[in-house]
């Protein structure tokens, strides 16, 4: 795909683990407002490549774990393939890093995991998502924390993607190919994570909305 | 209503502002599981009591502004509504607090903002939820930050709380009424904000889910 997201230059690489042991993955809820959602959801999720993820499903959610660019891939064809019946389809995904474990979070030590942005083929799905960053740093990875301007940093990151960027109350507002939302999403949420330990991304995706040309809100 | 959140002392309250001062607020996405959708979500906005608050719907959530009480109150009460019908419903429910403006984002000096935890009515309505808590502390309310110390406070508080709570990769799960499970949310968001100027919390709640009974994730 053509679209560069530029990438900051990195000082930090300090730390080396298998995406499961610092805790890389997603949870996705799948909603489709049609009386046929059960199929509509099934049939997703069965057709989408789950190649190198694990996948639990869950009464909110669908668990995901592995790495980033498999993650991606999965959640764009699951998402893609449940809008692609004309539904209109809402989809609410949380990615996480650098908080393994279930009961207890042992944060790793000071610096991120770095990992590259990963890439995805356009599915010819327009989208649209709010999406909130938060890089959860307690001042162990440099001398001034700044939660900001990592946020800042990505959202910059986002206008140069060549989506449409809206900044509102608490969340930006990305519109374009779904791919490309869920790419700059990642991109934030993995840049961040590379002098960020712990870093943890929000975003609900909304498809074939009947007022998606009417609003403007 | 009879349960109560134990709530720790306070040791700063060092600014005060108004709500919409302070960037206090909410998003919610109600997603409704039924060809009859538009109608149960209109309905459900329009029926629910939104005094005090200021409401703005776009394509992707509807934006709040307002006092917390308020907030909950016209929060449960759309829920509550939309899942009398019957229809699988999903709510995707953000709060945020000391990040107001739209562009940019200025952060409130040192300390948080000290609210009370509103109580709610009952609902009647069971509801599963998903749960982060994101205090995000650049360390300069205290000479050490620990995001994951308030996260585990709030937990211990949900736990306190009468639901069912289980901890999950990255969310803790919370099962009861929808108004206790709202209760609980807002109060770690709350509580957090007592003394870290900047707190988000996303909720994603399950209402009449098919697999409610069937599945044990």
């Amino acid at each position: 795909m053509g679209t560069n997201i530029p990438v900051p230059a990195t000082t930090t690489t300090t730390f080396s683990a298998t995406p499961q042991e610092f805790g890389i993955g997603a949870r996705l809820t799948l909603a489709v407002m049609s009386d046929n959602y059960v199929a509509v959801i099934l049939a997703a999720l069965q057709e989408a490549d789950s190649t190198g993820i694990e996948v639990q499903t869950g009464v909110v959610s669908t668990y995901l774990s592995g790495p980033e660019s498999e993650l991606l891939r999965y959640i764009s064809q699951v998402i893609a393939g449940a809008s692609r019946t004309g539904a209109h389809v809402t989809a609410t995904v949380q990615f996480s890093r650098g908080c393994p474990g279930e009961v207890t979070c042992t944060l790793p030590p000071t610096g991120g995991l770095f990992a590259e942005v990963p890439m995805l083929a356009p599915t010819g799905v327009p989208a649209v998502a709010e999406w909130a960053l938060y890089p959860l740093d307690d001042g162990t990875s440099s001398a001034s924390a700044d939660h900001m301007r990592d946020i800042y940093a990505a959202i910059e990151s986002a206008k140069a993607s060549g989506l449409l960027v809206h900044s509102e109350h608490f969340v930006t507002r990305l519109e374009g190919d779904l791919a490309l939302v869920l790419q700059v999403i990642a991109a934030g949420w993995i840049m961040a994570g590379r002098t960020v330990p712990h870093v943890a991304t929000h975003a609900t995706i909304s498809l074939n909305s009947p007022s998606m040309n009417s609003n403007a809100s």
